[in-house]
């Protein structure tokens, strides 16, 4: 797909993304950053390349679940770090769903890393910086205005599809997908798929040796950080 | 109902209850004390009187529950401070219901103390000290074993409408329902309430001047604790 649009003024510089308007109103440019936070923003880095291998990772997998009938907001890849997208309203909800026991679960209820769940579990958290980005239920999610209860319900059955589809795919490439986060947002009416999937977002852990490869190796300062990105863009783009 | 029990060994020994074995397998006592503890135990004091009250009260409340349908672990009032129960498997389970925003909603989640509520939400929280009874959503109360789907289910449905008829009950006693919670427990397969219904476990508001009638007082040190717990019983019972 070809798409010629001119850059515009940044509307929103994120941890790890900035966010351009274009002159078509419909249309933004991501442009990925190698700035790592973990915690909250509490500890910050870089990781060098990060944003060239999030966006090369990015694009492919949407492009990926596009394929299986799931929309996304990706139009096209327009340069290292830059991605073209559609426009979207994001609802302001972290949805998480896991695999395995990690992070989070283990900590807040007592689960063993890398326990396998009966089944996969979806969370939904309130994006807020200044609150922490807490956990909510679907009661909060509708009493918040973060969407209708027919939303929420949309949002868990759309990570589910993603979950199944990513975590074949994932197991091809010799990857465990342990657990991801997702953000939707809205386009002219439409749930479409936003941000990013990347090892920012995703943990992913090596399928025989359960060696990390994902942000973990910076947050808790595992080393050979720079490699485990250039590892899962390796297994899964080549 | 009269019924003859023997008073048998402590089984166990809560923050605000003792619980006893009887001569019979299926009932237990449980006898309120004084004692209180705000936010997981780190504050600990005493209310003088609150045992006897908290046992009138919520003898009160669970025969007014019965008699609009709701299974209750209370058999019947035994003394001053014991109550006679049916004995319960506990469900590792904290159902909390809010009408109006207070405590962890304003403190998590950002809304003003006092809000009315669009409509009264459902929270779960895993009975946990030592995890400090974190919020679990649906998922996480099944993959942690706490009940089935169905189970927990029943337990909102239980809540909802456990909070219709409370609701109601205290506002016609001049009080507002700000929000409580519930235990429930498995005795013979049915699901039972458990636990007690008092200040300890509402948070209860005059109709008129909002003044707080429940355990906040202890928390948050606003005097006139016992008061509040007297003025309450005087309220509902007389």
């Amino acid at each position: 797909m070809t798409t010629t649009v001119i850059k515009g003024d940044l509307l929103y510089e994120g941890k790890a993304k900035k966010v351009y308007a274009t002159d078509n109103p419909d249309l933004i440019i991501q442009e990925f950053k190698d700035d790592a936070t973990a915690f909250n923003a509490q500890k910050k880095g870089q990781i060098v390349g990060k944003g060239i291998i999030n966006n090369d990772l990015s694009s492919h997998l949407f492009t990926y679940l596009e394929s299986f009938g799931i929309a996304t907001h990706f139009v096209s890849k327009l340069s290292e770090r830059e991605m073209l997208c559609k426009r979207l309203d994001i609802l302001k909800i972290e949805v998480v769903t896991r695999n395995i026991a990690a992070g989070s679960l283990v900590k807040r209820y007592g689960f063993t890393e890398g326990e396998a769940l009966r089944y996969p579990i979806i969370e939904l958290y309130l994006k807020n910086d200044a609150l922490g980005d807490p956990l909510i239920n679907d009661d909060h999610a509708v009493l918040l205005g973060l969407g209708t209860p027919d939303d929420i319900a949309r949002l868990k059955q759309l990570a589910s599809k993603i979950n199944g589809v990513m975590q074949d795919y994932f197991l091809q490439k010799g990857l465990k997908l342990v657990d991801f986060k997702l953000e939707f947002g809205r386009h002219h009416g439409a749930i479409l798929l936003g941000d990013e999937i990347s090892p920012d977002t995703c943990r992913l852990w090596d399928k025989d040796t359960d060696t990390k490869l994902d942000k973990d190796r910076f947050r808790f300062d595992l080393g050979n950080v720079e490699d485990a990105y250039r590892e899962v863009r390796k297994r899964l783009i080549g």
